[in-house]
């Protein structure tokens, strides 16, 4: 394995970019999704933290600059097509701006009862929508 | 919760996409990172199975529609930018069309050795690169 060779041959989009799905190593539970280019992997590596490429402010960010809300890498995986990022980390307090631990806090649809703000009580939504 | 009203609220990318995370429910494993336009999300909404956005093929696609490695939604999320997605899944079989239950196989860095198939015996390449 050569970390410098496989930063090179990921397969960047047309703005440099990478997608990173960036995962609570201990719970499983997927807290983000950010997008990297080569500088933000290559600090990240460097750092052992977080950073990424904010794609409205045109700039690296590290993750809880502000907030304190760091995230310490664990591993990284990247997918069969090499056009994708998993990132297993340790997040200090919660990775959402909103307060919430995980940025994916809002059910579109499902089966399930949730502890999400907006919860589906009735956890039959799905199978009401493939009915209507 | 509106659904409908939901997936005209999601932010589209240019390209009419927003990229969508699946994840196996049962054991929190993130299995792959594929992008839905409106057409598929609606039809995995009919349907209870994935259906994706193929950005070579320019087409919808089912996974599991040639392997039979079909995949049951459990639960949709979206992000408080609501410009992603999460999908919970029930995975049959595997997801990777190289025959291992995640796509994300393959350890760019990382502390702990691994199961994945370019593992690092060492467990230290992170430490090792932040000191090089």
């Amino acid at each position: 394995m050569n970390i410098e060779k496989n930063i090179e041959n990921l397969k960047y989009d047309a703005h440099g970019l990478v997608p990173a799905i960036v995962q609570d190593d201990a719970t499983g539970t997927v807290l983000m999704l950010a997008y990297m280019n080569r500088e933000s992997l290559a600090k990240t590596l460097e750092t052992g933290v977080t950073w990424f490429y904010s794609r409205s402010r045109k700039r690296l960010w590290q993750k809880g600059e502000t907030s304190g809300h760091v995230q310490k890498v664990k591993d990284i995986y990247y997918d069969c097509d090499a056009d994708a990022l998993l990132i297993k980390v340790e997040q200090t307090g919660v990775a959402c701006h909103e307060g919430t631990f995980s940025c994916f806090s809002r059910r579109l649809a499902g089966e399930k009862s949730a502890a999400a703000q907006h919860s589906d009580p009735s956890g039959i939504l799905l199978d009401l929508y493939q009915v209507i």
